[in-house]
């Protein structure tokens, strides 16, 4: 036999099995996509746990409210254990915040709301003359001298003409999250951001900040009124606002829900799934991040529907606290460290629910191109790219373990409209965007613990 | 010189300048986005329209409403001529339709609107049993005896499986397109068609539907009461309906809009861009089509602001009467043919205004490889597809004129959950998801007027 023919007759066994193994991998993903797309049950229980916990920021009685109602949830689903980590953290507890504009002596309601974790103001608020600017670099430049004893209005609007609203928002949130200090150190005694919003209307959007030291009120303002203060302040420089925000610290015990589905195979190594339970707390949070809970539990769900079994086992995780100190993330990344987990890969959605577009991955190249290669496999569901990237806040710490990381990127032109305030509620979640989301994650982790990853 | 070094530098004076070319391209295309992303007149407008003109089917009040209102709003864009190309039509104007199941003694009504052009009842409704059918097939199988009489109920859901909606929409349309006339033909009094909806809700969609000979009343139902209506008759076979609906035909004289922006080059050829103005009578029609309309009219404001001079002239249509007889786009086709007009090219934005998909083209195998090949220049602005397809119902009629035709295409997920329905509002518009869409076609007709059609 010569060599040509040789390989023309290992070519016809090897193509004809590995053409039916591709078949059987796109059977597999249609009846995850099949049954993703007709079963309302994650879509209905992310209605509930809009209308039953929202606002269930770390340690206020609406994350325990979310925390049994999905341990329960997942429970019912079948798991084959549900367990809660356990891990204490500081916690911030915003219980009121107004903003007024004395205004040609009326007094004109703002739209806004405490960043996380703003300091308190006395109980009549504080009132100071406002100094707007349009970055960090411009309060650095006036100094204390201009800075002292004033409210700060960063004022700065996101870059509406990148296609990538996630650009935009990355290049205008240092206003809110370094803004208020920057503010504080150079003697200001409240800061006023503008909400990192890509339309103009009237909810605030939220989010946290950092302090080095002390703290200070810090608020955002909607955009609309944001336009308005502006205005006003063309006109009549030494206009005042008052800004009152009553806020405490604590330190609570809470937990992150475990949800584990066993493997046939290497059952201790964990194909990780998660989205985070919290959300703000003047939002339902449906987008950020309700649904990434019910997308990562769905994954569960569609395994088990389909009696797929997969070699490792599938552990979803719904952290607690991505927004204010990212801890339910540390946690689980320590907790696996303490107990020597091997957290095979690791999946997040946080980026919304819209329609899919595709996945980030963090990985080594090597990984980065065994995933990449699935993508023809998800793109007639509407995946269009896995791309080089980060995997998401709460699985972050397990980049320090080596694990392989990715995230799920859904469509972006809406989400800045909701992210972090009131307009991010149930109604804006359309059934089939977010379950192609879910029949997509749960393709990937079935793709990668079926061809398994470069060790 | 040799021939590789005579190739070499014939390389090195093209490939700079057509690097440069690209360059431009790409600048160029940037500023349509950037004008596109930071104005609101059009989405400004498309609320207007909605808001002003609702139900403007053709020959109704609204529709001339909604002709005065585009017309001048194209002069204050400032086309180089605006006009009304007049024709004649049949038309069919709804005064009312409502329907009632009978059960119990009770009366309880239906959410349902009429189809277009139905048939009226007696101003008491006709009443009978309903026979409830999946298919068109069921009914010709079923036969005169037990059609006759009847009121027959097509409830044949979309399949929700399928990623593309529009297919689904296809395979389930037949039965409100012919379902009506079939039952008519075998002696059925009246039909019912579950809406061709994508989801379970309340909204009556409308659409229209054929007669060969004498026409019946034919009405849509929401896909919750045809749940609850089929699951009534697997306990009470004999329940009975009364239908009521009050409508007329005419013949009307009406209008397209055309503006015109002078070409430099040959003025004599257009490229023509366009939507329909027309909406059904349950609907504001921001889908389905004033965002399509108010895209096309973008086309000549973004190149107008950016002082962009096309070869061609760019001719904006916006056509009446897609719905119902599709006689907008014949008329403007007779047009043509009669006064020698030469169109170079038509686009059409008729499937939604969500964020950017793609565009479909109608075209000789080489003009759609030149098209093909403007994809990559679009694609950092979420063009992820230029493919063969049909261009739309309204440019359908100059295919015989031998114009390369081309339809944009939008996210299709959420399109059948509000198509001929109240449910298309002018709520569920997204300024960035419109106006990139104005962009992307406003990109490919320049790109198209700049390097030609293969002749």
């Amino acid at each position: 036999m010569s060599k040509n023919l040789f390989y023309l007759f290992l070519l016809s066994i090897i193509l004809p099995s590995s053409l039916k193994a591709q078949d059987d991998n796109k059977a597999i993903i249609k009846n995850l996509y099949d049954n993703a797309l007709t079963n309302k049950q994650a879509y209905n229980q992310l209605g509930l746990l809009c209308e039953k916990a929202p606002g269930r920021l770390i340690g206020t009685p609406n994350s325990f409210v979310a925390i049994d109602l999905m341990k329960k949830y997942l429970e019912d689903l079948g798991a084959d254990t549900v367990f809660l980590q356990a891990f204490s953290s500081p916690a911030w507890i915003c219980h009121s915040a107004s903003a007024t504009l004395l205004l040609d002596g009326k007094k004109i309601p703002l739209h806004i709301d405490a960043l996380g974790p703003s300091g308190s103001t006395p109980k009549k608020g504080v009132s100071a003359e406002i100094i707007e600017v349009m970055s960090l670099e411009e309060v650095k430049a006036l100094g204390r001298e201009k800075i002292e004893g004033k409210i700060v209005f960063y004022n700065r609007p996101m870059n509406s003409t990148y296609f990538n609203t996630f650009r935009a928002y990355s290049e205008a949130v240092d206003q809110r999250v370094w803004g208020p200090d920057v503010a504080r150190e150079l003697g200001a005694i409240a800061s006023i951001t503008r909400s990192v919003n890509s339309n103009l209307d009237d909810f605030p959007h939220t989010g946290s900040c950092h302090f080095k030291d002390e703290k200070m009120p810090a608020i955002a303002v909607s955009t609309n009124d944001a336009e308005r203060l502006s205005k006003a302040l063309k006109t009549n420089p030494h206009l005042k606002v008052n800004i009152k925000v009553d806020a405490e610290d604590i330190v609570t015990h809470t937990f992150n829900i475990i949800a584990d589905l066993k493997g046939s195979e290497k059952p201790n190594e964990y194909l990780v799934v998660g989205g985070h339970l919290d959300a703000w707390h003047n939002t339902q949070g449906a987008h950020d991040d309700g649904v990434g809970c019910l997308q990562s539990t769905e994954v569960l769900r569609l395994f088990k529907q389909a009696g797929l079994k997969t070699k490792r086992s599938l552990r979803v995780i719904l952290y607690m606290d991505e927004e204010l100190y990212q801890s339910g993330g540390k946690a689980y990344a320590n907790y696996s460290k303490e107990n020597d987990i091997r957290n095979y890969f690791a999946l997040e959605s946080d980026a919304g629910g819209f329609t899919p577009r595709g996945f980030t991955t963090d990985a080594s190249k090597m990984n980065l191109e065994k995933i990449k290669a699935f993508q023809p496999l998800l793109e007639p569901y509407g995946i269009q790219f896995i791309n080089a990237g980060g995997g998401g806040v709460d699985i972050g710490p397990l980049k320090e373990l080596e694990v392989t990381l990715s995230g799920y990127r859904s469509d972006w032109q809406r989400y800045f409209d909701m992210h972090h305030s009131p307009n991010d509620s149930f109604d804006k979640i359309n059934f089939r965007e977010m379950q192609l989301g879910s029949a997509a994650m749960a393709s990937l982790i079935y793709l990668i613990d079926q061809f398994d990853l470069a060790e």
